[in-house]
């Protein structure tokens, strides 16, 4: 066990990275007390079946109230409105963090409405899986995975302290912490997460639109590539909505290169360029290499969680 | 142990596919002897080490002789080139077939230099890994995954029965069989695994070519999503070139539409449209479950294969 870091944890929004927190959070011993605050009834109900939490409630404020780190788990988009129903109700010296994909618009959220008494410090851990709410969550979900936290820069000795707590608490959870500008956070996660995700989303909707062939055969068929796509697509619907929301800027600029990308392929095929295609396709064999010597390809990879519970 | 339905099985090109058809094949005992013809002379000398074939050589036309069941498993724009070679020492009687992509193509090949005195059925196993060569073969590869044979339309007793035959030697390596019209399987899969390739291709390609973000911090990150392209985009740079040569046109119509849907949903993103992006999000999960209920998600997924022998 290591020591408490912070002796009242308060979650806002408990799916499935919020119920993943508490639970690695709570198997390393880093917390003490551990509130939960949201919304949805039927999530409180699961919240309290499952034993997560010593308070649960509908309102964030008293979940909030006395916590030593507030930590947002809402949807990006919720947080600016929930962050300012809890600001005056923080207790001084408390940080405030999040898990959301964007870090800009979150960061402008935080810092319209937080009081100067509390460590602002967003962050998102890379780990996510196609299931969601509080019973999808496992205390494993961080293990080995990347946690990027975006700090304020220039901040005083009090602000590196704080900032130096969240590092040990997701150091604990298993994740290895990195740092980073909220802006570049945003345009690398829009190329290794939003446009995979929305490139997904958009080949099932095409492939579920057709006529010649039928739903029941893409299903049938899907094992010549497909299915992972069905997978990533399968992601939460409002959760993903908020992010390309509220990253819209880097994800169109990357969405934009990789249509340019793809329109120069769609010529070199429709031309029979093969030497095109094949310099291509060897020059990204590399990139795969890289993600399996980074250790990036786990035996247990965090897409794909169904596997172990079939 | 099944019954031998093949004496002789030649195997024309013994990369991934021809080497598990092999193993398989002699796993389960429905072939007798085995010939492999390869051109690369590495990939003979592994097949030789391996002990997959009682004969190796570089020239189809010896493996060919005498062959119960010729098949051919190579790059699909090298089938036509190779059947006119093996065309003339074929056996009456003979089953010839394949293991491509792309089914009109092969047919169209073949119907230009087979003999009437063999059964040409074209069939393709909807399985992979992103390994290709002899040594990332393996015998179980087919199990649980469909086969789909594009036979000749009305043919005659002698037909249906090399058929049949070919049907249960599908069976016995582990596939369910379906049969299809050959334009119908080069649309069906054009949508379910030849266009999620181009897109994993492509936006690697893009990954790796963008000034602002580096590699390595695409490979760092990769865990949100883009990891699952890597990993189809690392499968065999030739067969794919061929795969989209010669199956152009059914390719760039599903593209075009691909293309089409991405256009709207970038639209939506750049005007803020939320509840259109959130009813495709929603949309996109029911093909995710017919996706699990069909079986098509399995606990030992084949592509990423690696996962087994890290």
């Amino acid at each position: 066990m290591s020591q408490v870091l912070y002796p009242r944890l308060a979650v806002i929004g408990c799916g499935l990275i919020g119920s993943s927190v508490i639970r690695a959070a709570r198997a390393c011993g880093v917390v003490g007390q551990v509130a939960v605050a949201d919304s949805s009834a039927e999530v409180r109900k699961r919240v309290i079946a499952l034993g997560l939490a010593d308070e649960v409630t509908d309102d964030p404020l008293v979940a909030a109230r006395d916590a030593d780190l507030v930590l947002f788990a809402t949807p990006p988009l919720t947080i600016g409105r929930v962050a300012a129903q809890v600001a005056d109700a923080l207790k001084p010296g408390a940080t405030v963090s999040d898990v959301g994909s964007v870090k800009a618009a979150v960061a402008d959220a935080f810092a319209g409405v937080m009081p100067a008494s509390v460590f602002v410090i967003p962050g998102h851990p890379i780990a996510g899986a196609e299931t969601s709410g509080p019973d999808a969550g496992f205390a494993g979900l961080f293990q080995g995975r990347w946690t990027i936290l975006t700090p304020r820069p220039n901040e005083d000795a009090a602000y590196a302290s704080a900032l130096e707590r969240l590092t040990l608490f997701w150091t604990a959870l298993g994740a290895q912490v990195d740092l980073m500008d909220e802006r570049h956070h945003d345009l690398v996660l829009a190329v290794t997460s939003h446009l995979p995700h929305l490139i997904a989303y958009n080949i099932v909707g095409t492939a579920a639109d057709l006529e010649e062939v039928t739903r029941s055969e893409v299903i049938k068929y899907s094992a010549g590539g497909f299915r992972d796509f069905t997978r990533i697509a399968a992601s939460d619907p409002v959760m993903w909505r908020d992010v390309f929301l509220a990253n819209k800027e880097a994800v169109l600029e990357i969405l934009g290169r990789f249509t340019e990308d793809l329109q120069a392929l769609s010529r070199a095929i429709r031309w029979g360029e093969g030497d095109k295609l094949e310099e291509l396709f060897t020059r990204t064999r590399e990139i795969r290499r890289g993600v399996i010597d980074a250790g990036q390809e786990t035996a247990e990879p965090d897409f794909g969680r169904q596997r172990r519970t079939p």
